[in-house]
Parts: structure tokens; C-alpha cells; sequence
């Protein structure tokens, strides 16, 4: 039997991804099935099953021991209990499911759970654009803006697991309402609904730009990609949108920076394929707003794994588990 | 010989307060001089100095053994090197001294130098309203907004000690710019000078407020003190603008305890003097705002040692001096 292997599994708004990662990192399996979030919390938890379950027989199949089972959920994930717990803004459905408990119905191995955009942050950490770096901020920029923080080459969580909310630093005290409750989060702003709303809004009141050929005039065909791809053939009411994003972003996680002072800020999620030059204008804010001596050393940078970084870290849960989960006996 | 004594140092914008503190937090001596920060480097360096050797004396005449000095001072300090680096808004003649090494000239005791508001939250932690607790969030509502984390027990300082600064977090991504060079700082929006700038140009708009008559007409005299004093009187105007400065507050807190979910907040500084009613007002504020899985259990609660916590928690730096800091050698 070849050992140290783990299954890990991310779950997503729109998919789960998942698969077989070695101790090293290396995926030697993945797979893809729709979460079918519109079905509920049953419907989701089944295609969790599903995975999981296709995998391990693969696994079988192949004689690969899989040490264990690791999870990425939105929400804030109580490493003792297991449970998803606190608001879940960006898949509602899942609140009070207690995951760990749930999964050690249906399998035999070691389960662990954790939050999306932190098993995001210890895959970047151990494998990616992060390695080697003690104090990391990662961000993923999706339908939601998750946050991940490394401090001391470990996982950070906060007292109550609900730590690292960089979606949910204010930018604007009196700004816009967001799904958590609070006022003026970043997610209301720089989240990939929320360009997507602005620049709606800013077409419809007659911008000129190359994207209402891209779209066909559809509004609704609008999705951030196109946008990126409408500033690539040079539209400046384009290169505007995403300018103003990055001032967004650049509030937000020099806020973020002031606070933590990290080493590098690592930025994932679907948004990131802006490529180099978005994250460079990220930067350029981030420095503008943040202490000069939180900055002089802080390098910005996009992440490394893609869409695989939310299933390798939830892998890696099982073999780093969190001392604050290990608590849980 | 009593052994077990510190002398702690706090570096503030108008005094220097210092004192002999025991290793169980007890005061036995302390004294006040003005910091004479108009004179300049040379004339804040003299002060210092003089409030040491005058406690040494005491010592000495009074057989105390003094263990170590320490100095809490405004501005980012490096524990590698003892050196007041990057922006220091609020006491720009020290940027650049290294107080460690310079202390080092005139004392034989071992040096030892931090952030003000990093010893502030220190003390309270030790001795004061977060005794007990693991993960603390300080802030020091001044001159400055200043800011102290303490994570698993131990004072956090960043990767290049310049975290914690709660005083410049964003709460307003177009807003104010502040002295560091960013832009729409917490402390651009409720330190006492913020405050007070605020309610004269309200005042000067014509509100109706005893304001006028306490201060006797001259605005020059207005102060945090006087609008607390207002609305203890029953002003309504002196609820309003504390209310308005409780939202900022609550604003910037959120972000922090979105990121850090710390156990209990502790709120100390000249403006604090506003009492249980406006703690409880933050509170309220927070907790509206962020994660309810991040605000379940938090404590929000008024600093408990006032004044003295500089100077203590500057002692405490030789009693527990930094990992971070100790990499020096």
C-alpha cells in the first residue's frame, strides 16, 4: 500500500472540487461535480458523499491509503465542534451543519473540517506562492472575498475560529449593507458580484465601452472575466472599473497589513486572473495607504494554485491539523 | 537587596511618566516629567535619561534592585535593533533613534524598548482589564489611536513590528488623510483631536449646546473632557457627536475582530474617560457590525490600570521580553 495520502474536498458556491493529495502536495487525482446549492443543505451534503465516495474507491482501486479526509467550507468552521457555525452569508444552506460529526457517519478515516479560504492559505503556504514565509494574508476574490492567515508558519484562527474575515474589514463605515450583517465590508465592493453590479450600472448609464459589444448588449452575460478581457483589448472605461476595485482592495487589506504586518499577501480566486498587472495595482494601493514599515519589506502577489488550492489544503488539514482542533481530543 | 524591580518608561507626546514596578505589578514609585517634545530630539532624549537617573537614585537609596529598564515609546519599534522606524505620526523627533543602543550609553541595566501602545496592552494583560485572557485587541483613544495585540498569551508585533496599528485601519476608503501618509484612518476620525476638530466646526455651525457655555465662547478650550462633561449634563448635541465617534470606533473595531476574533477588547487612553456609557456604546456598535460567530463571546471593557499602564507594561518588557526581541541576542 502507498501511504500518506489524503482525500481533500472544497466546497464552493457553484462546484465541489476535489481529490487525492500526496504528503508532498502532489495531486494524483482530481474530480469536479456540481454542488447543486438550490437543491439545500441535503442535496449538498450527498454530492459532498458522492465525492468523497468516488474517491475512495478510486483510491482502492489503485491500493492508495488514504490517511484521511479534509474539508473547505464556507462559514466559520468551529475546529472543536466541528460545526459550521456564526453566519454563512455566501451559502446560508450550510449554517449549523456540523460537518465533521456528519462525515464520521458515512467513513472510517480521520475527518477534519476547516474554512475555505483558510485550507486556501495553508495550501498557498505549503505548496504555492507562500512557501517559506512565515506571516502570510491570503485573499480569495470570488462571489465572496475569503481571508486566510498564516502567523508563525501556523494557521491562524482567532478565539472562536471566526478570525480572518478580510471580506468583512469596513471600508466605508456608512457604506453598503452586506450579507453578514455589517456595513461597508469589502465584499460589498471588490467581490465578483459586486464589480460586476457597479459596472452595470455604470453601462446602463451610457459608458462607452467595447464590453457592450462583448455581452452582445446582454447585461446579464456581464461576469468579471469580461471585463478583464474588454481592458485587455485596451477599453479604458474597463481599465477604470478595475482601477477602482483595486483602491477597494488596497483599503481593505491596508487595513489588514497595518494590523498584521504579514510578509506577503498572497491574492487567489477567480477574480485574480487579471494577471500580473491587476495584482501589481493592488500593490501600488496597498503601499500608498499602509505604514511605511509595514510595507518596506511586504511583497504582494498572486496565488500559485489556482482552483486546486482550496481541495490540496483541505487535504493538508490532515496532516497539520490545527493545535486549536486538536484541543477537540 | 528587594530584587524582582523594573523601571518602565512611557514616551508620550506631552509626558514622560515612569516609575519602579514590581514583578507582580505593584507600583512603588512613580514620577512625571514633561517630555519637552517642542525642544526636540536632544531635549525628549535629556528627559528620558533624567527620569531614569532619578529613579535609580530611589532605588539605590532605598535598596531596590533594579532588574532592567524599559521604554514604551510612539512609533514603530524594531526589537531586532531597538531602533523607532518607518512613520511616526504622532512624534516624528524620534524617528530614527535608537533607544536600545542609545538607553545602552548611560545605564549598565539591560534595555529594552517597544511600542507605546504595545506596553500599554501588555500591562493590561498582565495586571490589568485582559488578566486572564489569551487573545486580547487594546486600543488607546488619545492624541493618537493607538493599538496592542496579545495572541495566545504573548504580544504580537508583526513581521517587521509594525502591526497592531488599530489607530490605521481604513474605515473610509476616500477619506481623511492622516498624518502616516494613508488615507481614511480611524484615528482621522476619532482620536481626541479629530473629535474636537469636529465639534467646533458643528459648533461654529450654530448647534445648540451648553458646549458654548462651558468653554465660555472660546473654542481654543473645547476638549474631550468638556463634550464628556456636556453630555453628562444632558447635551443633547455632546450625545450626538459621541455617538458619531462610536460608530467610527465601532467601524474600525469590527474590521479588527472580523480579522483577529479576539476574546475581549480593551479600550484605555484620555478619551476612555467617557466612561462605562460610551464603552458600552462601542460595544453596541461592534457588535452590530461584525461576525456574530466573531462577536458571541467578545467583551468589550474599559482599561483598568489609566495612566500607569505605560509605564508598567514599559517594566514588563524586561520580565517578558519578546521572542521576536530576543532573537537579537
Amino acid at each position: 500500500m502507498i501511504k500518506d495520502y489524503y482525500i481533500g474536498v472544497d466546497l464552493g458556491g457553484t462546484n465541489i472540487k476535489f481529490g487525492i493529495v500526496s504528503a508532498k502536495g502532489e495531486i494524483i487525482h482530481k474530480g469536479l461535480l456540481p454542488a447543486q446549492t438550490h437543491l439545500g443543505r441535503d442535496a449538498i451534503l450527498g454530492n459532498i458523499i458522492k465525492a468523497i465516495e468516488q474517491t475512495l474507491a478510486l483510491a482502492k482501486k489503485n491500493k492508495i491509503n488514504i490517511g484521511g479526509i479534509g474539508v473547505g467550507s464556507p462559514g466559520t468552521v468551529n475546529l472543536l465542534t466541528g460545526k459550521i457555525e456564526g453566519s454563512c452569508p455566501n451559502l446560508p444552506q450550510m449554517l449549523n451543519v456540523n460537518l465533521k460529526k456528519w462525515l464520521s457517519v458515512y467513513f472510517d478515516s480521520p475527518i477534519y473540517a476547516d474554512n475555505d479560504a483558510n485550507v486556501m492559505a495553508l495550501a498557498e503556504h505549503k505548496f504555492g506562492a507562500a512557501k517559506g514565509y512565515r506571516d502570510v494574508l491570503c485573499l480569495t476574490l470570488g462571489t465572496g472575498i475569503g481571508g486566510g492567515i498564516i502567523l508563525n508558519g501556523e494557521l491562524f484562527h482567532g478565539s472562536d475560529y471566526a478570525g480572518a474575515e478580510l471580506g468583512h474589514m469596513t471600508i466605508c463605515y456608512e457604506g453598503r449593507k452586506c450579507n453578514c450583517g455589517g456595513i461597508g465590508c469589502l465584499e460589498m465592493y471588490a467581490s465578483a458580484p459586486a464589480i460586476v453590479k457597479d459596472t452595470k450600472e455604470l453601462l446602463l448609464s451610457n459608458k462607452k465601452s467595447i464590453i457592450h459589444r462583448l455581452i452582445k448588449g446582454d447585461l446579464n452575460l456581464l461576469t468579471t472575466e469580461i471585463i478583464f478581457k474588454a481592458e485587455n483589448k485596451g477599453d479604458i472605461f474597463a481599465t477604470e472599473v478595475i482601477n477602482q476595485a483595486c483602491i477597494y482592495l488596497g483599503a481593505g487589506i491596508a487595513s489588514a497589513v497595518n494590523l498584521l504586518n504579514p510578509q506577503i499577501v498572497v491574492v487567489g480566486g477567480g477574480v485574480s486572473q487579471g494577471g500580473e498587472s491587476f495584482i501589481r495595482r493592488i500593490e501600488k494601493e496597498v503601499k500608498r495607504r499602509a505604514f511605511p514599515s509595514a510595507t518596506k519589506n511586504l511583497k504582494v502577489v498572486k496565488a500559485k494554485l489556482g482552483n486546486d488550492a482550496g481541495f490540496i489544503g483541505a487535504a493538508m488539514l490532515v496532516k497539520n491539523p490545527s493545535p486549536q482542533g486538536e484541543r477537540a481530543g
